[in-house]
């Protein structure tokens, strides 16, 4: 979709909510070509402003007409809108970057990590799908490891932040805080159960063999993009008490023996990664620390002496932004490369710059 | 131990402790036959006093003669006190129960957890411990599962509240939290990053291979309270800004499939532990849910279909309760049974009420 103006219109679907002001951050910050950005809201902020590249741009609301003209259409509001509105904006001429469930596993939507699976974006009919934010980063890691000695199983834990849920998931942990610290009652409103200072194991919903939706997505969008399709993986997903930012226990079985600094070494080779991981001397990633950052941290890379090739490690990745907003950015930074310019990556190498 | 009188003379040393206070609520909750109860305290806290059974104890300070006439002493200082002090207990006569690391994986030393390996504790030679917080009831799921399929394998990884670092830690939580809201600084204290809104993977200290002493200890206690010098344990410890009650993720492979329905059934035969796992209807253990209980609590529960045969499984536990006080209470009210009692487990099945 390379334009020889270098300018592009771009929509973003969704852009009141906690990745669609991501992404507008995200667009200005990378000083993505935008042309004309036309921001489209839910009813409620329809008519109130946000604020890009200096200008104030009204949030309008969705219809059959709102495409007219775009080039790159970034979907981030609802699994019935994308399902709704992006084939619309897909017959107005635009491509569609979806960051939700709707097309993830349809077999003609590429499902892109660019650091994973950049080449299988080209094949799109219109719609790219990104991961679900906790998939991204274990796909990042596991692709390395896979290459070098062969995942023959993963038991992965994650500690999955609030914002997973959007802003509301943001605003009813603040508000069960406060209103515990001023000895108020809590009253669940986004969450079966209380969130605040306690961990629920259950993310999105369940099936008959007590399986959630989420761990289901874990396995079956890894499975997609790492292009195997047999890959052994089981999930158990869990909402902690933090506003952003994802963790992820991860246990791999592999093929042949790697050892702690080979895996490392493996991992810091891969654009978008950061090896994190002095744990005697406090360093190792966390939410916090990684919140805001757009790498995907690892730490605590040890063998796991129960197997006879194996490992542990830990994952820390903003949501919001590798987990969303930023790998969306990252497709469409590829998407309108020169035609000759796509065989090589553009996602340079990340800033090697710690934590603290 | 048993007396014919009847009534024991009970010390605990830590009384002031997050532990302590549960101590001193157990024994009097149980109708412990207390004769004389004498508290210990850190300096800080002695002269100040504490109520149980209706009167007013007064904190003393540890020394020499301490444990005359003594029958049971409770230790949960630290491990300098139990090293210091518990062998001079012993020496007066009485047998100590601790709920630290400094004896635990002494081979003359019992390490019981009464579901699990009663009978051993007959064997003790003046000291008593209890398991780490997280590995009591880590052995309470996996003595059934091994019973009936063989535990082969074990991947868990926790998610553990701030008590387990005792009353500082629970402070620190709340002041980060307070501090948070009314934009202040935060200045971590009792942990080495801010623990408020952020998980630490971080429990105890780190050995060269990047494991961290908490989860050595879960493989190495499981072992002795399982009695699998073999057994294939790999875990991985977070904190999580929770104040009470710890939850694991686990992962077990067995030699034999067993499918979710006998895993629960098996679960619900264990005095102390309760299922609780109708996840579609939003009903599973959660740390809020659990605090405060005797019983640990297990959901969650699903086939691994990974594995020839495997089950993931959510485990929730009050570290208080039965990860440190009610346990050391339970050991001791098997200790005063009349010897020919002792064939039989007083542990009664527990209340099978929901949570809710």
């Amino acid at each position: 979709m390379y334009k020889k103006s270098g300018k592009y219109n771009v929509a973003i679907v969704g852009a009141t909510g906690a990745v669609g002001q991501e992404l507008i951050e995200i667009l200005e910050e990378r000083k993505f070509p935008v042309g004309e950005l036309r921001l489209f809201s839910s009813e409620r902020s329809v008519g109130s402003s946000v604020s890009f590249e200096g200008k104030s741009l009204v949030l309008r609301q969705l219809d059959g007409a709102a495409f007219t003209g775009i080039d790159l259409a970034f979907f981030c509001a609802n699994e019935e809108v994308s399902k709704r509105f992006a084939p619309l904006a897909v017959s107005a001429g635009a491509v569609v970057i979806d960051d939700g469930n709707a097309f993830r596993m349809d077999p003609s939507v590429p499902l892109i990590v660019p650091e994973v699976n950049r080449l299988s974006m080209f094949n799109h009919r219109g719609i790219i799908s990104i991961p679900n934010c906790s998939t991204t980063p274990l796909v990042m890691a596991l692709r390395p490891l896979h290459d070098a000695a062969q995942v023959k199983r993963v038991v992965v834990t994650t500690f999955q932040s609030v914002s997973g849920t959007g802003r509301r998931g943001m605003n009813e942990l603040m508000e069960q805080v406060r209103a515990i610290l001023s000895f108020r009652e809590i009253e669940p409103k986004v969450y079966p159960h209380q969130i605040a200072f306690n961990c629920l194991p259950h993310i999105g919903s369940f099936d008959p063999e007590g399986e959630s939706s989420e761990e289901l997505k874990m396995r079956n969008e890894s499975r997609k993009i790492l292009a195997l399709p047999e890959l052994l993986l089981t999930a158990t997903t869990v909402r902690v008490p933090v506003f952003r930012t994802h963790s992820e226990s991860v246990n791999v079985e592999l093929g042949r023996k790697l050892s702690a600094n080979e895996a490392r070494a493996l991992f810091s080779a891969v654009p978008g990664m950061i090896v994190f991981d002095e744990p005697t001397r406090d360093l190792y990633p966390t939410p916090i620390g990684v919140a805001g950052r757009d790498e995907v941290y690892v730490g605590r890379v040890r063998e796991d002496p129960t197997l006879p090739a194996g490992l542990n490690f830990w994952l820390v990745s903003d949501n919001l932004r590798k987990g969303a907003a930023l790998n969306s950015v990252q497709i469409a930074e590829e998407l309108i490369l020169e035609p000759h310019g796509r065989g090589t990556s553009r996602t340079g190498p990340p800033s090697r710059s710690g934590l603290d």
